[in-house]
């Protein structure tokens, strides 16, 4: 996941600095619309390129907000589901 | 990454099955939702917070439809950027 982060700030940290938070975002936002297209479209192809596109954004969002997202994952579910604070979760099912 | 993926699966796979594809993307997509609240409020706990929970909803989505999320972003973006062909990415700023 760090190497993943790493390697999307190599291919494009210079540009979406430049770009700005708000902008990158903005694409974030709409790459997540673009898995529920896929999705409903049943395309197994687009689907597996959109989640990968949606990862992409919001690495890139995080490079350029300075978070390091495998950090932040594992501090709040590193030790198991924060609500109840099992695992495998025995929350409600929502 | 795969880890990552691994551990949100210990945690919520079988709820998320039971939940079904569908609910877990409009999770996914509300969390998006969420970081951008986050970020326009400026708060940068509640930021780290919610990216971390985007990818933690990606990675159910993922999970329940059969990604391997490591292995989409890699096959997508391992050699540089998919568009341009390089690495930083030389396509113009949007």
């Amino acid at each position: 996941m760090a190497e993943i982060q790493k390697l999307m700030a190599e291919i494009y940290l210079e540009r979406d600095r430049r770009r700005g938070a708000e902008r990158t975002l903005i694409w974030m936002l709409s790459e997540a619309g673009e898995v529920a297209d896929a999705f409903l479209k049943r395309s197994d192809e687009d689907l597996r390129s959109e989640v990968a596109d949606l990862l992409a954004w919001l690495l890139s969002f995080c490079n350029v907000v300075g978070i390091d997202l495998e950090e932040a994952i594992l501090a709040k579910y590193g030790r198991g589901c924060p609500l109840c604070k099992s695992k495998p979760c025995r929350c409600p099912i929502r």
